[in-house]
């Protein structure tokens, strides 16, 4: 078998599809996503897992600021990701909702809200994208 | 089927199965834990999701943590957690190791390195925890 | 001369005054304050030095956290300040906007948005604010 | 008068200097510094301001990675400085021991440590800076 850093079946899922983590809509000033809190997102007491939020977070924002850049020959890359915690959720559904708060040529920054059924927020995230130029892709 | 927040068959995997995280060892002032970079703990790209950083470093300190203070009558639970994305890794295995900078009364602070197989710091994280007195178990 | 932590004479100013600092106005949910970019804010280079975004974060929601809770025999220090810059600054004034996103029993988080004189956001911060009862004062 | 955004006499100083912060020595792996608990660096309760450790943290590192990087024609400016509190302190001299973790070709990162007059750990930071191509300098 060679080796590859990608998939060589449909059967191996990569991270957001593991755990549930659904992008659903996204721009490049806003970006909206969910969980349902499902085993898979748990921690062993039955709360959510505070990496859960900061996943869907590094999700959420690393597509909306690739998806931005791209066209402009840039790559985006998460630098940092800080969740404060503020609020146990044991059932139902997580909803992100992201913010670009700053667009420079280097670093975009984004702040992520957390909120469950009854719309109390649950988690924030800010997030630091990194923008470089892409590499050269290589002629056939 | 009824509502539980709690697995109810052996296949409902929670977080740390799903994505692979291994907590290997723990005390009150160290941790070591693990992950192989399969697709499970990877973003579209091919490398490790900033994620997978977040959630095993969140695991191992929240382990340690409550393991420490529980024989106390306290609860220990996430409150912040920080991570900084310093190399992309696309294969191989990645490394935690957890120190405690901090023991306070009702805060613990701890910061995890993550090494990949050439030893190459690739994530930081500081991860602060809440100290709190359990509630009361109810009598039978 | 006894020790004492506390300032003997007017001439000793505390930080908010040696940099300028002005807190304008605040409540449990939001404050505002400013300072003027002067030689005493500014780093080598001429711009406002990082660490005068920081002090005028902490300062502000310090006072609007401490003042809210002190009425129910608690009392609110400072546990974590996150400062992410986002534009240099060299001349006219800072105005800070403090925003409160949780009020827990233990923990208060705000966020706070620093603009120049073009209404441009130039740093952001994140800070936890730690509620605990307050000892008890003695009797004469 | 004419506007300057430096100081146009000896008598206006720096944040550093407003403050006491004190530089002792640095190279490209490490950097040490301090100030005195003075009334300059203090909070209205008479402990030091939080705003205090973040300057000192963001002051020293900013000049460690910035004297490495310009003799390669680049400039280093602070992009985060992130500071967890953890002990007050009211007098006594706070000593800062900064070490690098990651020396990236566009961003470095280092742990800044503090303490106080009896080693104990105060406070810690993180501080992140951007290293960037220097604006090229015109001929005369």
């Amino acid at each position: 078998m060679t080796e590859s850093p990608l998939p060589d079946t449909a059967s191996e899922q990569i991270l957001d599809q593991v755990l549930g983590l659904e992008l659903l809509e996204w721009d490049d000033e806003r970006a909206r996503g969910r969980f349902d809190v499902e085993n898979r997102v748990r921690q062993p007491f039955g709360i959510v897992h505070g990496g859960a939020y900061a996943a869907l977070a590094e999700s959420l924002v690393s597509v909306a600021t690739h998806t931005a850049v791209m066209s402009e020959g840039m790559l985006a890359m998460g630098q940092a990701n800080s969740t404060s915690f503020l609020r146990p959720v044991s059932s139902g559904t997580i909803t992100a909702d992201a913010r670009r708060r700053h667009r420079g040529r280097t670093t975009w920054v984004w702040d992520v809200d957390f909120r469950d059924d009854q719309d109390r927020l649950c988690a924030v995230t800010r997030v630091t994208m990194a923008v470089r130029p892409a590499p050269p892709t290589e002629a056939p």
